[in-house]
């Protein structure tokens, strides 16, 4: 049994990362998605589907040095399901997107882009340090602009 | 009945553009997708699957703008045959996938994403006007820097 | 923005129906989907995700009629979010599938299929009839329609 | 690089099964999958999309006993490309669909299903027996055993 979606939305949130064991980087954002429908003569907005989506590995480094809050996107990934337990509430479940891969949406502004073919940092690297490499390779100063945007 | 697909992979041609009737524009190109699979203890790599991919409206413009040969990107879209009359060959046919979604895929590089909120050209613009309109935003040269990447 | 997805799991309910106007058929159920991941040289299985599946229509009818607790599916739709207020809980959502198609996943099991070519039954007669007219309509084996069809 | 698509559409052929070293049994079939679009007002039929679809194992045997020519189905699986080399035509290449799940479109009509918890016959055993297997499971009404249900 799987789930698979494809979802474009707006980033609702900053995104965040977690390294663990100093090895293997986790990012995760909030997307909110709201669909358009054709009603009574007029489109009109439906209600906003939050999700989460969690990047792993080399796609949680490139969103983390890439994706920012408001950003349209397009995501392709499974529906999980993790459970945990709070001493309060009791049992908890989130529903999450784990992400296959993630793109700005091209329908809502226009991006450069810049491969990375080998890794620039070892895995082991800190998120830091790739954002480091990735400005240092970029002497134009890309990466001030986008923050002022 | 309907046919919808997400797709990986690598932009196999430049991005060619078409205007109609000084109205629409229209973006294609050509997306070749190698999937690994694991076979015997080891990842391999299997055949490659070659498909066009069209745009249209606002998202023709950006991907116009944003997406040179070579990128890897994520395309959500339809799955369509288009059919035609060769004078020498006979009837032809063609499966493209007509995008909703095009973005690059953050799997292989970092991206840096200017989102345009209202259309900065209006719809009856050419693409032309519309690449001098998004340099012209651009002083300290992207798009210098991409080309030549 | 829009969000689709593809899921296979077991029908975790009965499924239910709402008649709205004496009009419009709507049929509901949960849906569960284990996924298996390969970890550490073994098959074993992830949280289960519980998403509620929604049909209308004709489909609505056909999974009445058809699709029983426990039977493998196979659903394709959008993720779409309901909102309610709740006089003791306050505001609440769900997250659903709203059904373009569902089908017996085949991995699972044999079914034997009869099309319905064109509305047996008026879109304001009810389930219970559209159920009644099925049944008439084969009143031996259903087999020996199929293949001769 | 990955490709999936879900697709519905009709069975264009009857189903072909193919034996491999009396082990792994291979189905396949064509689906036809014409969109609707509206245009100026109305629905109007676009242009059909034909792609092969292969199935394999469980599934295979399955799709075998239960699909046959003109019946709505409902796929999702992996875009894949076969290329072989022919005597006259040199380099040739097809797209099909190897199938994830496979099931009948209720959109279309209604069925009755049987699951096969567990393999009722070996890997081994041969399609014919597999569907002899199964009718004999059956020996009376499937519609009344529904109904009942």
């Amino acid at each position: 049994m799987d789930a698979m979606v494809w979802i474009t939305g707006n980033v609702g949130t900053e995104v965040e990362s977690r390294t663990v064991r100093d090895e293997f980087v986790y990012a995760s954002f909030r997307l909110a998605s709201t669909p358009r429908s054709w009603r009574a003569g007029e489109w009109s907005d439906g209600e906003t589907t939050w999700l989460g989506v969690t990047c792993s590995k080399t796609l949680a480094k490139n969103v983390l040095a890439s994706v920012k809050k408001g950003d349209p996107v397009v995501v392709v990934g499974r529906l999980r399901t993790s459970r945990w337990e709070d001493a309060e509430k009791g049992a908890q479940s989130r529903l999450t997107i784990e992400a296959i891969a993630v793109g700005h949406d091209l329908s809502g502004g226009v991006a450069t882009f810049q491969r990375i073919t080998r890794p620039v940092v070892d895995e082991k690297d800190t998120v830091a340090e790739l954002i480091q490499a990735t400005e240092s390779q970029d002497p134009t100063g890309q990466e001030a602009d986008v923050a002022a945007a």
